[in-house]
């Protein structure tokens, strides 16, 4: 058999945030199966003849094709085909991996994992900000604000994510982020945290929205949208601390 | 005035991890400033003529030199150079970019930040293991060994970093893994926690090795070696739970 799967991460959007190794896959690949998030001109470096398969799902949000992905994986390679698994960001983080390696595991098929940029990154990057800072954000950390029942995770650790002295990215946590933030409040983060929303990141549309997080949790009570939108809050997110957005 | 600095994360060393916009910087550059991390085959992107300069500094770590780099940064670009400083990993992340966009900012000088793959985000790829997990590991945090003095930092937020229930990379923190770890058990992690140390992930000389955090502890404690070492616990470490190294 010489089936093989290279689980891709394609960053934020950007074709140009690919890495070469990842650009070397999709060019090798007999198969593509991508998310919507990973989709677009990033597909372009397919080669003319491969299969691509859009298996619609957002990274990281629960579906019931989930199964579905992974016979798909498994299937393809059984016919000796060399497929790219492509993932938003960094394939590890919030991507569900885990499920599509067991498969591949227990098919016995061969894979690597090829890292990308994660979002957070991206989006750090994007707006001119350094996501630690020697003296006020010695930690980073990144988590996210559903659960596969699309509700806030129970048991989040609100001390960890209650810290004003970290860089904090919630991924996928537009809609759950007031009922966060309540909670967070109530661990001691003040209601005056600066906080960004990035949304469609390094895209053409890519959105910045500077806030408190106590502003930024009441707009999203109103209004969600259906962009793809990261979160952060901490120092790194001070307005007028020299750090502008430089575009 | 047409100088320009684009700070651009190298990845963590295979340089088939660049992406390719880092690529086309490193290509169109007339200087670039490298540390130690960030040099070798990445180096050979930039065009033959093109001002190489290494600042002999590892990511992260203490320089008398930072205000030189500085220094040199914006005197390259004032004498309208496009400048490409090269940070490992990305450099937004424990790379002491503040300090060098302080700089040019104050000199008025435009500049751009490129993401890269950080290293913790490379090292569990090249394990083969995914950094979150769907019921164990939905929180990711990334947290630097050692403050400007070479020291622990005083002001480590312990609950967050003994959560079991998520996963850690501890940046540079060979030499004060042990002191970390001891208040970290105080703090309620177990201490047969999973733990991997990373060494020069990536590249050829690449080192993995798998233990609890109490047995890395204690032989850290014994030899730390002069690798650039990065330490990752939490449940994404466990052995036998199927994903072992693929390599």
């Amino acid at each position: 058999m010489t089936g093989f799967v290279s689980f891709v991460g394609s960053g934020p959007g950007d074709p140009e945030l690919l890495t070469l190794k990842a650009v070397d896959r999709l060019q090798r690949a007999d198969a593509v199966l991508f998310d919507d998030l990973s989709a677009g001109p990033i597909l372009e470096h397919a080669r003319a003849g491969a299969d691509l398969i859009g298996v619609g799902k957002r990274a990281g949000r629960a579906s019931p094709r989930q199964d579905h992905v992974s016979r798909l994986l498994v299937d393809y390679a059984k016919i000796d085909q060399r497929v790219v698994r492509l993932k938003s960001g960094d394939s590890g983080m919030f991507g569900r991996l885990e499920e599509e390696l067991t498969a591949l595991r227990e098919a016995g098929i061969p894979y690597e994992i090829i890292p990308g940029i994660p979002s957070a990154v991206a989006a750090a990057a994007a707006i001119g900000i350094p996501l630690t800072r020697r003296n006020t954000a010695r930690r980073v950390q990144f988590a996210t604000g559903h659960d596969v029942t699309g509700k806030l995770p129970g048991d989040v650790n609100l001390v960890a994510l209650a810290d004003p002295m970290a860089s904090t990215a919630i991924f996928m946590g537009k809609r759950t982020f007031p009922e966060l933030l309540e909670k967070l409040l109530a661990h001691g983060l003040p209601a005056d945290t600066p906080a960004i929303l990035a949304e469609d990141v390094s895209r053409p549309e890519q959105k910045i929205t500077r806030a408190t997080v106590s502003v930024l949790a009441e707009k999203l009570a109103q209004e969600v949208g259906s962009s793809a939108g990261l979160i952060l809050y901490g120092p790194l997110a001070e307005e007028g601390d020299g750090f502008e957005p430089n575009q």
